[in-house]
């Protein structure tokens, strides 16, 4: 079986799922019936394949190609997007595993040691606000306790939303004692690749990353008598901080971002009491991060001051630099002169690296560099490079027992 | 009956409808449960005082003591309330003009000419930001064919809205045929009359004032990967645009506000591809509002320039100077030594000045200014002392055949 016929099958066959007919993006959030109808599809596509799937407590999907309990290899991503995200950013990791194994039966591969595909829940946060929230449980990074009173938007705890799905979050998580090796191939979100006119590449690092709670309170009051002079406005407070961002990160090389906001009452002839936004903050290293972070609190409390408002940050979740086995980077790029790049966005190989676990992870171009976004591409003939690139890194690291 | 127990009993009838528990301010958007009670609450107090009713098509209410066709004096205001708002503003000029017949009758006074008491629906726009569409209805100044197509924030028409609560839209608008002159007793929204230390005065005009809505257009990107420079982020475009409308109110001594914003996809990684605004601006002059919206648009559209994002400008609905009856408001001053004072607020009592109705309207003092808050409040003394100058206001204009 050709890998070309059965991506494009696969890719079909996900297209309509939890997709906006107004943006044409993707609503596939977790533990929503977006979300179940994904579960379903991959536990299909490993039961055609003679797999056995199984799927953890909290969701979390993994099924494993050959027995025996010595480390096997395990790669795979999400099928979770951002609210009106894009198609390729984690399914085509999903995908593109499930076609590698193809490619390697079709090539007459037997595996070495157990080679298995998983699914990891919540990696984007945009239901609970925790990114890469299914792989953190299942090495310890974050405990049940503390990730249960977590709600969402509307006030649903994470217990009640994964009960609610279906799952039984008492039935434990999935184990990662086989996993000796985890492989991600993912969607550049970058232009690095472009600029190098390649179709794949690995990832050296992953940038420090994490998200701040700004609360700027204020006084409600009318819009209309009450003089200027005599408001309490946290949006201003607010607005300030916002360009405050943008300029520490562009002067610094970094990002900053302010991508959420909520604002109390919300109504168009009232002054705010309460404006509640996010900063999403990355930076080349911990301490580099700190310092942007710092800076923007410094600014945005000192403005606070001026405009009478209160203000109350608090951090989310960070996470700090992530540097891949390099020994593993280098060791795989020699099978097809892969440059080694590295990457702002947090992924859940990120977790599972800082967990032990030697890790490598496979880009594959991205024309505009456009993710998170409904206008998120790859073009076909570069996601067929990349399940190909993702077999020989599969072949190479499961092909001898361990 | 002495004026103090009716007024506070009344009050006090109403203070739990539709209030939060959380912040202790009021939810009473137009056509929902909680106004239908306000509106039953209304009903039933003009039934003890051997008044009939007549609810329009919409939810305008008026009823009349007194026959005849002579031109009337309506007095009356609103009972619906901001997003989050405060108990005064509306319901204080409802219960006093209530109260304040009680005062006439324990005085012994006979209308000379038809004297009713009304309430108008949606004065506050906080449904379908058409702020007093009551009165706009039945006036003319906005037509049923306009306003059946306007859309709450949860997509529902306002024609399936009024339909939804019971009400017939087809039955027709209350007629103003009636209303000789109308006067409105609200809270004062600033702090003129606590400056001036009395309790208190009358309006001498409205500044002019409408609400504008911002489309800032942008790209949704991920937050981590795309670098500062190559992004199009309606935040920053918005952001700025926020603190030069602060910037011109200042400068000119006018008001802008920007309360209310709603964000696409509002995701904590992802750069929005669309952030909309309204802009809520008042100023001493229609030239001077003019010129003080159209300095903010250029503002914003030069940084939509160098943000790479795009912008609409569009006006929802503009108020132009409102200058009440001033004979009406010399005559009516005399009656207590009141002072006459401007307001930057909108209300049904400009509507109908515009619409050729000799108006007036008498403030009763609020001792912190605030208003469209939990915190908006009025001493009760003073409360009382607005019911008896309405009564003299009333027994001033209704005493005498027409």
């Amino acid at each position: 079986m050709a890998p070309t016929s059965d991506f494009e099958q696969m890719w079909s066959d996900l297209a309509p799922v939890g997709r906006s007919a107004s943006s044409g993006g993707y609503f596939r959030q977790p533990w929503t019936t977006a979300e179940a109808e994904l579960r379903s599809w991959f536990a299909e596509q490993c039961a055609a394949r003679g797999l056995v799937v199984e799927t953890d407590g909290i969701g979390n999907q993994v099924a494993w190609w050959g027995e025996g309990d010595q480390p096997g290899v395990l790669t795979g991503s999400h099928l979770d997007s951002v609210l009106d995200g894009g198609a390729y950013d984690g399914p085509l990791g999903v995908v593109s595993a499930l076609a590698a194994l193809d490619v390697l039966r079709d090539r007459g591969f037997e595996p070495g040691r157990p080679l298995g595909i998983g699914v990891f829940v919540e990696e984007e946060g945009s239901r609970f606000g925790r990114a890469c929230l299914g792989s953190r449980l299942v090495t310890g990074a974050t405990t049940w306790e503390q990730a249960r009173e977590l709600r969402d938007r509307d006030g649903v705890f994470l217990a009640d939303a994964v009960s609610d799905a279906g799952l039984d979050p008492d039935a434990g998580l999935l184990s990662l004692d086989r996993v000796g090796t985890f492989v991600e191939l993912h969607v550049e979100q970058g232009r690095d690749l472009v600029d190098r006119d390649v179709a794949v590449g690995l990832a050296s690092e992953i940038w420090p990353h994490g998200r701040w709670r700004f609360d700027f309170a204020g006084q409600a009051n009318h819009a209309g008598t009450t003089r200027m002079e005599d408001r309490r406005d946290p949006m201003l407070t607010y607005a300030m901080t916002a360009l405050a961002a943008d300029e520490q990160a562009r002067l610094g090389g970094h990002r900053a971002t302010f991508g959420r906001i909520s604002v109390q009452p919300n109504g168009t002839n009232a002054v705010p009491s309460l404006v509640t936004a996010w900063l999403d903050a990355r930076a080349s290293s911990d301490d580099a991060l700190a310092a942007m972070v710092g800076a923007i609190g410094r600014q945005a409390h000192d403005r606070a001051d001026r405009d009478g408002t209160s203000l109350d940050v608090s951090a989310e979740s960070v996470s700090g630099a992530v540097a891949f086995d390099p020994d593993l980077a280098a060791r795989l790029a020699g099978l097809g002169d892969w440059p080694v790049i590295p990457t702002q966005a947090g992924h859940d190989a990120g977790i599972l690296s800082e967990a032990g676990i030697p890790t490598a992870m496979v880009f594959v171009r991205n024309p505009t560099g456009v993710s998170h976004s409904p206008d998120e591409h790859a073009e076909t003939a570069d996601c067929l490079a990349g399940v190909t690139a993702l077999a020989d890194v599969l072949a190479e690291l499961a092909g001898t027992p361990a």
